[in-house]
């Protein structure tokens, strides 16, 4: 069987694109990605399943997307959309009449928050959740291996049902994710399409040779009989989708059913990618001998009550819903609603005793600590109701109280988390490391990256995993065998070796070589290198870089010291994987760029060095304070936490009811991430201004004033300037230090 | 105490005109009127509780009131708007964020279906129940009265809760009945609207002078803990809404609560209109000593459990839960799913038996006998769950069988139906006539008034009820003591007079006096007027109007003679008031136009005949139906049943799964709605051939042939033609009387 490493995102776009005629697109995080690659491959010419290019269409607005489908599918063509969120909403109104018509057609959603009190790029159900009253089926993927498995199954499905499906998975844990998967070959999308329902669905198609009315009013003597006549083709979903599953695990041997014990006697349920550490946690509690389970659905929409009750055993007496979402005002969550009246109206009297939780609104972690403390709260008589987990709820007082330290990740998974400056080419190298193993190792690897929401300039965190099983952790690393740190400056500010496991390798990026070092790091990281015994060591990527000619871009550098320091493959292998992900990357560059990137490759072994750590602290300085002492309360409160990128161990109280904050916070954020910052040379200055005016940061400021005010020279220099009519006579130009980016506009 | 008689989309509009300042409209049916109505009460200069006339937006679309609303009420505006259906959908996105941002409005939604298999503007739940995931606050009324009320309620409520509200009520039964309604007047206004807490709205709004930041970007890190901290305003809502309803009741005197029996062992939930249907069900069910019950819900969202126990007694075994919506592919619909978790939740092993059924969609009948068929159903040890009422369902077999005959509308109100035709002001009078009796004769009255689609020229059935008691009859009346049919041509193809109770007087406007009449009547017709013993007179409505030179406005002199044959009021006294009336309606059209219909009143109850009802059928010709024989298959089961108006008793079977209908059906639609129609005369004809281009119903064709194919000029006249290139040298014009409307336009 091929495999290969990708995002959930290209997996399920891969399906969607081979299967389709007409993809209509509108942008929108985290989906976004899915609408490009179609367009990307459809410009290459990548053709279908049947041989043609799929036409893809960029719409106005989502609306637009919705509209476009919805008159392709009436012509008879296969078509697809990508979307998320508010693009979601905005499609509701056609995915009625999609529905309402049964017209066969699949949309891809990456689940994202839906924007309330603030807005949220990142990933819940909240959008999803949205779509259950238009009638649309629901498939609920919870991995990336997953994210392409039920696109297809979901394709399938829909021409055989008529009944149009929304597939979905957790935006960024899964859209963003990238991973080792068993790939899905034409020969199966072949098997479980069927050129029967195909031909069917097109002879639907409006026609003017056999012409057909659809979309007419109708009047309250017959609309409800007519929304009653659908039934059978709603009742039919689940089955046909358990034909296409089982279908689906004959020919790739991938079968997806409930976890745990047999017997057990407390299960979970939720849907999409907490289920990873989920399985996790049950599994590690029936092998230590707990009768407890996990129910994973993937059926949303129509949800078959009997095959809920015969997935879960009759044993169970309490049962936990997990909700991915929040709709204030419910009796409770969705899926908690769901399951209570399915097993109302299976068992009656026999019912479980249900509660129901929230969890990973907006892609907070979702832990296997935190699945193994609701399995314990289920072992209560009466386990609490409507709790939260993964935060601590001092308001309502919902929270359940998780320790992060009962959970231990497997010894045979290698963890590695990198902190890196946004577009330095960190996180672009180590979906490229993750590919290189995945594809080049055996190993199944995975990746997943946080990214600040400023973007360009602010840090990006890396969390790398490979193993000899299939990785199913999603969940951010706490125990890394090996972290990196690629900027230096970050340790004055950001803690990481919270991170690193005793013993861990940490490798860090700075002009200091291993004998100065120690002395530039701030106490609180000499006594975690000490603590831990940290094998630590140092390299100049900027150097081996700038040398290169490669400027600020020390990713090829940095991550040739990664294999170096790890023995995931041999440095060998890795450095001729590198060497030919550069070519392709960079190809088009041209010549020059690739021997720059392979100077900087070849460069990069030699020039680490291992740092002899002393045994105990002499650090004469502590790290900066996330802001000054003088901020206000709420800045030093909130914001600070924030910044110091602690903003999960915030509680409920610390944070506005209604999404209001204070102004003019952001001048208590001290970045101090330039490498490099201008220095005004007053000889020079033809005092044109033109710094002050372009430095995108505000961070120069020029300010004339009269002789009689200038200051010392030695602490600030000044110029003359040309009398105007303020009366200046002198000028000077600052930089603050803290707030240059080193972007070098200036 | 003041009493109006309204509409229920003016009940809820003059409140919230009253207490807003920002009204931002886009029109949908049937939430239309609502806006015109605040448009033009702001044209007019009428102001709110604070002497300032609201301003009123038609924006581009419902996604643009929703916005504006939003952006009005951040800015410390009292704002709202009205909407429905497909507009309320667009507003979605505006509706999470001005929940999760706890501001303070409210929103009127006349319910309506939102469009899937087909169009429809009629009412029922599905568009509300789209709201559910947003946070906003529901509350439901479910009479003209509760339209006003509850609205009132929703604005001083959300004023103290910070929680915005969507207020609602059913589409067409509420927003379109014309009802007499006890009136909030200023002094109870005031007393509700909460000065300090309009203030703290103000102090919330956006202003430069105190500058706060909303609308930002979250991360994982905190968007969790800042959606939980709004708990506690969530969960006050029910108490501040129930002090908010204990307020109303000391000002007004009318409180809502459950109806029923206190030992109920059997009770219904619902909301919205159909509860009118129900209690009168109800009350009639415990006065024959039955154990039965209604929880009409009013605030659905938050829904309060706790409420909901103290509401249901503890004695209920056995509860059905009816939808006013359809949720394909959920386990149950909304308010079902609801009450299941709600009674698990508060009752545990002792929660009584719940089951769910639907009813209503898209503005199907409800009434007392299905609500006592519903109850009935719950008798059973194991009553049927997820069934419809109102309709048969012989595909998937989920209705419960209705006797209509069960129920018996009370003998101490008065009913009248009248057919007219569309935009003959047979509706105006009508709701006219209802003012009339609601607020000059201290009865209670009720008017609601089916439309065609098909709008001008198509039929308008009006049925109105008079009584000494608040009309709580939220159906159509099955059994009238006065029918009146104002355009004969309808006796041929519609059968009214079984709406007709045995003994119930039958006005018909016609040009055939009351000797010629009775020969003109098809033999249906005969036969219930003989079985039935009607009071028959006739009325040439048509020739009165003309003779007064009002053309073809018939309403004003059938107005007089409903009063006349009713006893409603004295004629005089409603010869006064129909007189004031019209000099309302139309003095900006001329003191000539007052006196003409001023005529037609005085002329009408002298043109008042009674016909002598021989004791045997003599008709020589019967009904003619619908489509003719010779039409396909589908037109004959289907259109056919529909055209006749029994479109209500065609089954599930009957009606397309996905909404397609064959084509190219109208031309078996012969609706012979013409009172005159245009007589082609071949001598004076000059060949211009304007009258067959301008018919807009294609009534009228013109032909050109050969004089050797030149017809029988005594079955088809014909004229010579100027010779053309096709030889043709004869010309005719023919009118297809069935097709032709009568409009005038040739």
């Amino acid at each position: 069987m091929q495999h290969t490493t990708i995002d959930g995102n290209e997996a399920a776009a891969r399906i969607a694109h081979r299967v389709s005629e007409v993809v209509a697109i509108y942008p929108i995080t985290p989906a976004s990605p899915m609408g490009e690659l179609a367009d990307a491959w459809s410009q290459q010419g990548r053709p279908n399943l049947w041989g043609v290019v799929p036409e893809v269409i960029e719409m106005q607005s989502e609306g637009g997307a919705a509209g476009a489908v919805h008159g392709a599918l009436q012509a008879g063509a296969l078509a697809t959309t990508f979307t998320a969120s508010q693009g979601l909403l905005l499609m509701l109104p056609n995915l009625y009449k999609i529905a309402g018509e049964l017209t066969a057609g699949v949309i891809h959603v990456a689940a994202r928050s839906v924007a309330t009190h603030a807005l949220s790029i990142f990933g819940d159900h909240s959008d999803v959740m949205a779509v259950r009253p238009t009638g649309m089926a629901m498939l609920a993927s919870s991995s990336v291996q997953e994210a392409q498995d039920l696109a297809l199954v979901a394709h399938a499905a829909t021409l055989r049902t008529r009944v149009p499906f929304v597939h979905f998975f957790d935006g960024f844990r899964t859209s963003h994710e990238v991973a080792r998967i068993a790939l899905v070959d034409d020969t199966t999308i072949r098997a479980m399409i069927d050129d029967r329902a195909v031909a069917d669905h097109r002879l639907r198609g409006l026609n003017p040779n056999r012409p057909v009315l659809r979309g007419t009013a109708q009047n309250p003597d017959v609309f409800f009989q007519a929304r009653e006549a659908a039934n059978p083709y709603h009742a039919a979903v689940s089955g046909i989708v358990g034909e296409e599953f089982d279908r689906f695990a004959e020919l790739t041997g991938r079968r997806y059913d409930y976890t745990g014990a047999p017997d057990a006697e407390r299960v979970m349920v939720l849907m999409g990618s907490g289920a990873g550490a989920a399985t996790e946690a049950v599994n590690k509690a029936v092998a230590a001998g707990e009768k407890v389970g996990l129910v994973t659905v993937r059926l949303y929409r129509p949800f078959d009550t009997a095959a809920f009750d015969a997935a879960l055993p009759s044993t169970v007496r309490h049962v936990a819903v997990l909700d991915r979402t929040k709709e204030p005002g419910s009796v409770g969550e969705p899926l908690y609603a769901d399951v209570v009246a399915a097993l109302v109206e299976r068992r009656g009297a026999d019912a479980p005793h249900v509660v129901g939780g929230r969890y990973g609104l907006s892609s907070k972690e979702f832990t296997p600590a935190m699945a193994l403390t609701v399995l314990d709260e289920l072992a209560a008589d009466a386990p609490r109701n409507h709790f939260t987990v993964g935060i601590v709820d001092d308001v309502s007082g919902t929270s359940l109280r998780v320790d992060e330290t009962r959970w231990t990740e497997p010894d045979d998974v290698t963890r590695a988390v990198f902190f890196g400056l946004g577009s330095d080419g960190t996180v672009g190298a180590n979906k490229n490391s993750v590919k290189i193993i995945g594809e080049h190792s055996g190993r199944w690897a995975q990746g997943y990256f946080v990214y600040d929401s400023k973007k360009s300039g602010s840090m990006t965190v890396s969390h790398l995993r490979f193993g000899p099983e299939p990785i199913t952790s999603t969940y951010l690393i706490r125990e890394a065998d090996f972290v990196a740190c690629h900027h230096d400056r970050f340790l004055e500010r950001v803690e990481m070796l919270h991170l690193a496991r005793p013993g861990a390798t940490f490798l860090l990026s700075t002009r200091h070589g291993p004998e100065k070092i120690w002395d530039e790091l701030p106490a609180e990281v000499q006594q975690q290198l000490i603590d831990k015994e940290i094998d630590f060591w140092v390299v100049d990527g900027a150097a081996i870089a700038r040398d290169a000619g490669l400027g600020d871009r020390v990713n090829t550098v940095l991550q040739t010291c990664f294999f170096e320091l790890t023995d995931v493959i041999p440095t060998a292998d890795a450095v001729t994987a590198i060497k030919d992900a550069v070519s392709k990357t960079y190809a088009k560059r041209g010549r020059a760029v690739l021997e720059r990137n392979f100077a900087a490759v070849d460069a990069a072994v030699a020039g680490l060095h291992r740092v002899e750590v002393p045994s105990r602290v002499s650090a004469t300085h502590s790290m900066a304070p996330p802001v000054p002492a003088d901020a206000p309360d709420f800045v030093q409160r909130v914001t600070a936490t924030i910044l110091a990128g602690h903003g999960d161990r915030l509680p409920v109280s610390a944070l506005p009811v209604d999404g209001t904050f204070p102004t003019a916070t952001s001048q208590w954020e001290k970045r101090s991430i330039a490498t490099e910052i201008p220095i005004w040379d007053p000889d020079i200055c033809i005092d044109c201004g033109r710094c002050a005016l372009v430095c995108p940061h505000a961070a120069i400021r020029m300010k004339a004033f009269p002789a009689s005010e200038a200051p010392d020279p030695a602490v600030l220099p000044s110029k003359d300037w040309t009398a105007d009519k303020t009366g200046a006579t002198r000028m000077t130009i600052q930089v603050a230090p803290d707030d240059c980016t080193g972007c070098g506009v200036c």
